[in-house]
């Protein structure tokens, strides 16, 4: 075990996830609890950064967190999944790195300022928002993680973790590793409205969805929006609803699809139907761990126990370190 | 005891102290612990705003600390001593109001920038350094502390306290009393270059010092700077030794310095003899107390231990609150 690299990553409970969580993140971690030594957190105080003047609902939010990923098949025995605001050290770790961390490097993040834009319903200008990457840095290092699997917008605020780390290990001696940015690959898949699928556009489909919200949700997404009528041939090249069908149906059903609808042999509605069947179908074994899941919550909190319980005693350590290190 | 309103004051643990800090602030908290409450905490986290890039000495001057406090009549049964760090409450504390502080209250805070140019021979450009009067609400919010002496350059951080307090109220529910500034009024006394007394400048004179040490110390003092021949007649409202005189000599002698030194029969030397040897006398009892404490290092560590359990019992039931209102 001592060579397998070990691998953190968390996401903000800020809603139920939906299948662009899943792509872009979730199937990953599936696949590459296999492969590492996994650490996955739901961070419940990077979301109070955004959530903070209405934080009611953000504890029913990791409930149900937990609940999609146990759904999905992350594991138990192969990842250690907690909470983060369940280990402590979290936040003496950020205090301490707190203060080595140049103000100009947080400045400087390209997503802070995007995001304060993209979020300007929101009073952002908080000193905790500010430092988010920091808090980040603690979240990552602490564990001494290798690597970190993040989408693409998420390299400058892996390159911010390293920085620190860096600047650690120079100031007090070597401790931490550097963690490396694990890129993941995402199949392209947009919300039903053909922006990017997000809870606040309402365009999501979510991994608890049943069959018949399925149905719904996808006969209401936009298509080839130059194919006006059913005589119409389509292009399923801009059709977000053949992406689907690339990744939900089998690959004679997505031949097929695809000539029809050139053909103009089928219309939307029905390739719809096939589709939304199709894809109600492939989540059926998540929604019936998810309601197995639901049905035992005392497994549950037995399963985030044991995640936190391990988590913790690893953060401990690092802090005993920390704290020799630093002489205080 | 419900009636007894709490106070709470720090120190920076960044050498041993002098007669500036002693007057400035400790004979001031040997009084008020008599009526009030009070909460005494030696502020290591702090010290690393200025010393990160050379913590070595900290631990140190954390333990000297102690025997200071000690020495002046610090009472163990009577207030709360204990070290920040120990009380790891604080930080979680820190990281929750990280996120309702504007970081515009921080760069407006007019310390901020004095600091800056201060201790231009530091960098202090971090982000722990920008929130630290986030870290110091934390610390005096935390044990809901109704007041705060200080010094007058202290009252803005108070303030943001105050603040600080009052939004986390109107976000979350009432919880936190908003504490006051008690000034700390403090006689006049400056080092023996004339400048204010500080380590850094080498004009100090400590707690701890023998009377051989103050001997040489308050030799090397500058008096009035016009009187340049023991036969010139001098002004005692513009020496600084007169200044320690009225604080350690008793009012027959300062009347008959001051009445000498306006008609030249005493000189400089002789006068400066006699308040050495007044406050060598004055500072005994510290010396006694001092050596007593350092004899029995067992008994200063169960006196440490015991504050330090009391606080944390206090910061817990805190946290528990405030991650109740916070719902996190």
């Amino acid at each position: 075990m001592t060579d397998t690299k070990r691998v953190l990553s968390g996401m903000r409970p800020t809603g139920p996830l939906h299948l662009g969580n899943y792509h872009g993140a979730l199937a990953n971690w599936v696949k590459i609890q296999e492969q590492y030594d996994c650490f996955f957190f739901i961070a419940d105080w990077h979301a109070l950064t955004s959530d903070y003047e209405k934080p009611d609902k953000i504890s029913g939010f990791v409930k149900n967190m937990i609940l999609d990923w146990l759904s999905v098949g992350l594991s138990p025995e192969k990842s250690t999944l907690f909470v983060q605001s369940h280990i402590k050290e979290h936040a003496e770790l950020f205090l301490i790195l707190s203060m080595i961390t140049p103000v100009s490097w947080l400045e400087r993040n390209p997503t802070y300022k995007d995001q304060i834009v993209q979020l300007s319903n929101k009073d952002l200008s908080t000193f905790g928002f500010l430092g988010y990457p920091v808090l980040q840095a603690a979240d990552i290092i602490i564990y001494k993680a290798n690597g970190v699997p993040v989408g693409i917008d998420q390299v400058p605020h892996v390159e911010i973790t390293r920085e620190i780390a860096r600047r650690f290990n120079y100031l007090y001696g070597n401790m931490f590793p550097e963690p490396q940015a694990i890129l993941t690959e995402t199949p392209k898949l947009l919300g039903t409205d053909r922006r990017k699928m997000s809870k606040s556009y309402d365009n999501a489909i979510y991994l608890s969805d049943t069959p018949e919200q399925i149905s719904v949700n996808v006969s209401r997404m936009i298509t080839d929006p130059q194919r006006a009528r059913k005589d119409d041939p389509g292009n399923p090249e801009v059709c977000n609803v053949f992406d689907f069908h690339k990744l939900y149906s089998n690959s004679s059903t997505v031949e097929e699809i695809n000539h029809q609808c050139r053909t103009a042999k089928i219309g939307c509605v029905d390739c719809k139907k096939i589709m939304a069947k199709n894809l109600a179908e492939a989540l059926k074994p998540i929604r019936e761990k998810r309601s197995f899941y639901e049905s035992h919550p005392k497994l549950v909190e037995e399963i985030m126990q044991n995640g936190d319980d391990k988590a913790r005693s690893i953060a401990k350590q690092t802090m005993e370190e920390v704290r020799f290190k630093v002489k205080i």
